[in-house]
């Protein structure tokens, strides 16, 4: 019975968290500007009732209760879901939560004028206060989860994973990715590039985006294409709301990141029905379903085979122009830069990006380095890891991500943890049948491999044995970087 | 501190109805299909959270209490207003509550196959059980209430009005109003009339809508125009949605629709921004909200002024054709010809579909009449209105709207009460200056007397208060008469 009134009351979470998953779609989507004060009164209401939802006095005699009670497996673990969900919404005291909350949109809405303006100076308070406050909730979060400082921030994206961990696997990935990069540029100095030359009609770019997304499986019946300034995967995992921002005069990028936005949807789109009101059903970490995302992007969609697909499309919708040859669609999809934004970086760049974030969030966090020095230990590291100076270029340095603007420490490993997941898993695909056999005849079964390994399992397994069950070994960084050499140096 | 705790706990009711607002909105203009169940389940939970949110149990003491504190005068309205809806809400046991959103949903799903296959007796017993449980919800409320048992359900939608007073109403207009309609088909027998010619882009109505809108003082910052099967006016207040359906064959349907729509839209909109959020700076009532409807629809642009107006747009619009003279197009918009049909009906009929209806829902409601009685009391007042015969055509005879079959007895009245209202406005405005003069240069006028007189007022003042501060006098349908013979007979 204490189950039943557990999944019942997690239920119900899962539909208050409806609502607003498409009220915050249509604040991004449809909202006019002047809605957006009642609209926030009305999100911050929603906020308050979900985070009240979790601190009902009946559940902690319903967990208590429960765990006496005869549980078929996946039921016990679905519990535990329901209790890490739980434990995790009830850590901090209340104030600290409130004032957190405050703080982070105090930065960030600071931020996104302080950002275009350069101004470091005006932005150092505001973000000292956010990382303060960090820093209290990592203590208690360390102290009642029995983890280091960062770890316990960590664990809010990744259940399971550790900083130790993290050193290690990117301590690997320093080793060899700076010479790779060399490698590429190298190989890469001499090929001719032709840009697309445009416009490119929106309402074409999204013709070809649907068209897209339709040979990507994604179910039209559950989920939508529109319009955002900042692309997102929103919506619930029924009726999946993904957005794209078009460019005029370029269509490789929203072209490439309604793929990107397409593999969450998938994801979302496949968690099993039966499950998905509850914790359990629900995606398994943020590495996880970048994962996802970064199969689709990476794995699939910038392979030749794919480029191959992709480029007849292409002048289907814009005509034929030399630029689309299937050969220089794939240069231009693979073309390393290093560069000083991360958003804009390329696959082979992208980890050191992440791991400069790691670092830095990392001992901000533990204490070890403090707001003021930002900074310089920004240029130092982009120097070191990509030969690039930020000097007194705060905009496109350390004031660049949103991140930390609003305390989520914690989240930029999911990144690179996604990659590595994501070649983990086109490996195993691969030892079953080539990867180019699958997409050229076949990328249902592609699709139903993803299915199957990972969209089907939710959050029934943790990251770890999820990642060993599809793909025969936990997180190992030696296909990705298989992966990157056998694309960019073989 | 009790008045300002009740403000509070009805601000937030307000914040959680603006998240049902919009994915209502959302529902019937962007959803897929395969969300429809997640979404019911999501509406589900936030209905029973308003209803539990007007059941918590420190409201009565608050109510106690705050009654006791000195407020200003516009306090006391608003604290009326409170305990009003919060009484309202509270009249019926959970039980009964929970019967009748069953068999409504049953009936109402039931009836959108039914209609079209002109089933009675598949619709009959749905009906009776719904019909049952009305009976017993007007029984309980106007128990609560001290009112007669259909006043306690007119109530919901017009506070203040009583059968009796509809009697002599209703009585009137139909002791002139069957004369009215001989004379105005006598006098349109031999006009020519000519059908603008199709097809009209979609694009292009949309266009002509938006522009039409702005004439109308929409404010486009605070809302917005889609497309839905069912047109409407959702959305919140500060973020009005209103929706409209084309028909690449006939333009002068939608444009009439976005109008009639507008003048709810500006309702909302000029509503007190300092009391919105409380029932005292809500709508007044249906009948009031429709009137702003009708004014725009039917006072406005079916003026021969306003039409003078939109001739030239449709042309811009659409090309010139001879359909598109100022003069067909104002005999178009006020052709006269009775019909089966509530929605298709012209201005001058519709007063007889909603008598016929109010007259059937008060004996129904008051146990004078029983359901399996419906086709025949329908035919025989059909017959007698309108000249016209229902017999076996249950399709476009009882069975054709959608109100009764959720319980929502009490409801008709409305539409013309809002007639009426507005036809006095529109008096009362022309006493000012000629709505000819102002519709040709000074729209914005007829506009800020509305916001003065109806949209600022609010729920501070109750209906008769309100129309007779506005109008001169109270509810009285003399002006609608005039408006009809001078527009119809003149
Ligand atoms: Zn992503
Ligand atoms: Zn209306």
């Amino acid at each position: 019975m204490s189950y039943t009134f557990l999944s019942q009351h997690f239920e119900q979470r899962y539909h208050l968290q409806h609502l607003g998953a498409i009220c915050g779609w249509d604040q991004s989507t449809m909202m006019p500007p002047g809605g957006s004060e009642a609209r926030a009164e009305a999100m911050s209401t929603l906020a308050v009732l979900c985070h009240q939802q979790l601190q009902d006095p009946r559940l902690a005699d319903w967990f208590a209760a429960a765990e006496q009670e005869p549980l078929a497996p996946q039921h016990t673990v679905s519990l535990a879901e329901m209790r890490r969900q739980w434990h995790d919404a009830t850590l901090l005291p209340e104030e600290l939560v409130r004032a957190m909350s405050l703080a982070g949109s105090r930065c960030e809405h600071a931020w996104r004028s302080l950002r275009p303006a350069n101004d470091w100076a005006g932005y150092l308070p505001l973000f000292e206060e956010v990382l303060n406050l960090s820093r209290q909730a990592a203590s208690a979060r360390a102290e009642a989860l029995g983890l280091s400082q960062y770890d316990s921030l960590l664990e809010q994206y990744e259940p399971g994973m550790r900083s130790e961990r993290l050193d290690t696997l990117f301590g690997d990935i320093k080793s060899w990715l700076p010479g790779l990069i060399t490698q590429v540029q190298d190989k890469q100095r001499d090929e001719t590039l032709l840009q697309p030359k445009g416009p490119f009609a929106i309402e074409q770019q999204r013709a070809l985006g649907l068209e897209v997304m339709a040979l990507l499986g994604f179910d039209f019946d559950h989920g939508r294409l529109d319009v955002s300034v900042h692309p997102f995967c929103g919506g619930v995992s029924e009726d999946v709301r993904l957005t794209t921002r078009y460019n005029e005069q370029d269509v490789t990028q929203a072209l490439m990141g309604i793929i990107h936005e397409t593999g969450h949807a998938r994801y979302e789109q496949g968690l099993p029905a039966h499950w998905r009101r509850l914790p359990v059903g629900q995606a398994r970490s943020m590495g996880i379903h970048e994962s996802q995302s970064l199969f689709f992007e990476m794995q699939l969609a910038r392979h030749p085979a794919f480029i191959a697909r992709l480029a007849p499309l292409l002048e289907r919708h814009f005509g034929a122009q030399p630029a689309f040859s299937p050969d220089n669609m794939a240069r231009l999809y693979t073309r390393v830069t290093p560069g000083l934004i991360r958003v804009d970086a390329d696959e082979v760049t992208y980890p050191a990006h992440i791991m400069l974030r790691y670092e830095i969030e990392r001992d901000l966090i533990e204490g070890k380095m403090e707001a003021r020095d930002l900074p310089e230990r920004w240029d130092q590291l982009m120097q070191s890891y990509l030969g690039l100076g930020t000097k007194g270029n705060y905009r496109d340095g350390c004031l660049q991500d949103i991140h930390w603007t609003d305390g989520s420490f914690g989240y930029f490993p999911s990144y690179t943890l996604g990659a590595i997941y994501a070649a983990q898993q086109a490996a195993a695909i691969q030892q079953l049948t080539p990867l180019e056999q699958l997409i050229e005849n076949r990328l249902t079964s592609v699709f139903s491999w993803l299915q199957k390994n990972i969209w089907q399992q939710a959050s029934l397994l943790d990251t770890d044995r999820l990642i060993e069950q599809a793909c025969g070994q936990p997180l190992d960084a030696t296909a990705f970087r298989q992966h990157l050499q056998t694309r960019y140096l073989g």
